[in-house]
């Protein structure tokens, strides 16, 4: 392998969280109102000794986060919108502005775009949030969308991915899987329509995974659950690229280990029997099929009664002190190493 | 032609900024705290009675924005974040966070982007800036880069492009055009090279021109200034896409127009020298010429003596009533309507 070679396989090696590492090692915070910079699901920008600003921003690409053969644009509009929100809610925090960055070919109508914004708006007013600003440019390949986001909390209810202690209890909300399903489904009828533009897609009886894939909602309504019964987690982090990889954020952020039942997985019939008919693991689907946009978030276990019985919420697991393995532990109580296979970009 | 043509065509028909227009029309505020959405340099949103945090974004695509065969990477990441500093200084507030978000294709060595990186970290040292997150992601087709930036002012500082007032005189700092010269000096000896590689590209004499086009400085020092002196203009815009096109945005948003004298613009002798040797007109170069990230503002009269004898500014002409044209008025006294040429990314 010659030296080239063996730089150009670097990012590879480093996977996407290795890379921002390395690029964001020298980061020196020198602002007394950045009270978080890099590493959890946004940052925190002091404003008052009481409350905070939250910040954060995502990248959806064409061909790599999206493929606009199947995907309407205006569900890519509210989708985009929901993956930043998400960052936000992840964080405990009330979504509320938004800025929208665009790269279009030229070959892209006006109409196409007013149908991507249709999504957009339409999410805004879903999440009450407002679109302030972004930028439009041409762009050789495709469609780009960069979209930057801000929330607002109280310090003292924010959650960060560091806070889980020996003991809390790991809970997810909705269900897992889902998502991943929808796009093998999705993926699998356009293969067969390219072989054959004759025979129509088949995607009858799988509209809870195509929808959960093609335009998932931001788990808004847990957070105002929290409020209502008054809870703050000790941890959160939201379930962008599987459960296992995020599970690890939140081990490595609280420098702890976690043991999660797979028997307590929240799985849906229809997922185990799709990922049946796809000759999939439904556990590994749930484990590590990304986008669920669901929220995982540790309490104490005196916090049991407050989320017990609630629909939403399924305890999965516990944390453990470090110098475990984070397990995952099936019925018969084998236990495997969790590792994160999560979303690989490079 | 036929239908798809034509919407194919509608792109280049609005442009940016009527795209942008078209596209953000929708946008419903709902949030209380958003004091300022579209159509400024910034978004305004409000952290108490007295400040607000400021929120811009802007996108650089390769092969559009810039070109990595006579861009350094260091360069570059210096010149990104400069250009979100200076919508942050246009709204005449204290720049503090960003975020970078990078589309990258998997061929690119991580020595290059450390490179970029360096060019980034130098520049939040610069301007005392923090880098508090990002995205990052594969592209199909070369190098994104998506920053997001955050800035903080006292509500009573802030300067939006809707302040300017009849009589107002105009006021540019640094010097104009010398950017674009510095490009087209790239562009020719780029060309020279392709044509053949044996001849060296003759760079020399022309730094103070490359320097601009490609390590831009964003005047945080005129904001000082301002504080220094007392002074909030009345409307104020970054240059970005040429002085004609900047003033216009100012005219607009408020409702009024600007008469330019030719002879006012601060032109350098190499710019007077360059424009002549690549037979170009200086007078474009300054109205037209792109990416002097230099400030365009507005005073009252009665502030004149706290502007006139600085070195850094140049009173150019003054604001007129909307009913008149926005003109150009060179040094025979003849007037030509003054029409944005900016810069067409589409």
């Amino acid at each position: 392998m010659s030296e080239t070679e063996k730089k150009h396989r670097e990012i590879d090696a480093l996977g996407e969280f290795g890379l921002i590492e390395t690029l964001t090692k020298d980061a020196n915070l020198k602002n007394p109102s950045t009270l978080k910079g890099v590493g959890d699901d946004a940052a925190e920008i002091e404003i008052s000794a009481k409350e905070s600003i939250l910040l954060s921003t995502d990248m959806l690409i064409e061909g790599v986060h999206f493929n606009l053969s199947y995907v309407p644009l205006k569900s890519l509009g509210f989708k985009a919108v929901s993956v930043n929100v998400s960052d936000i809610l992840a964080m405990n925090a009330k979504p509320e502005q938004i800025t929208v960055s665009l790269g279009i070919s030229s070959k892209f109508p006006v109409e196409a775009l007013e149908e991507l914004y249709k999504g957009i708006h339409a999410a805004c007013e879903f999440y009450n949030v407002d679109l302030v600003g972004g930028d439009t440019t041409s762009s050789s390949s495709g469609l780009l969308l960069s979209i930057s986001i801000t929330g607002r909390a109280a310090k003292k209810n924010i959650c960060y991915r560091s806070g889980a202690k020996e003991n809390d209890l790991i809970v997810v909300t909705g269900d897992l899987g889902t998502s991943y399903l929808g796009l093998q489904i999705l993926e699998r009828e356009k293969g067969v329509f390219l072989e054959n533009p004759e025979i129509q897609p088949k995607l009858d009886g799988y509209d809870e995974l195509i929808k959960k894939q093609i335009q998932p909602i931001a788990r808004q309504d847990v957070i105002d659950t929290f409020n209502e019964i008054g809870l703050v987690p000790s941890a959160m982090i939201d379930i962008s690229d599987g459960l296992a990889s995020e599970a690890l954020h939140i081990a490595k952020a609280s420098e702890c280990s976690v043991s999660i039942y797979s028997e307590k997985l929240p799985i849906t019939e229809k997922v185990i029997l799709t990922a049946d008919e796809l000759n999939l693991d439904p556990y590994m689907c749930a484990m590590n099929g990304g986008e669920d946009y669901e929220l995982l978030f540790t309490v104490s276990q005196k916090d049991y009664d407050k989320i017990k019985n609630h629909p939403s919420f399924s305890v999965i697991g516990f944390v453990t002190d470090k110098s475990q393995d984070s397990l995952l532990i099936d019925k018969n109580n084998s236990a495997v190493r969790i590792s994160a296979q999560g979303w690989k970009h490079f």
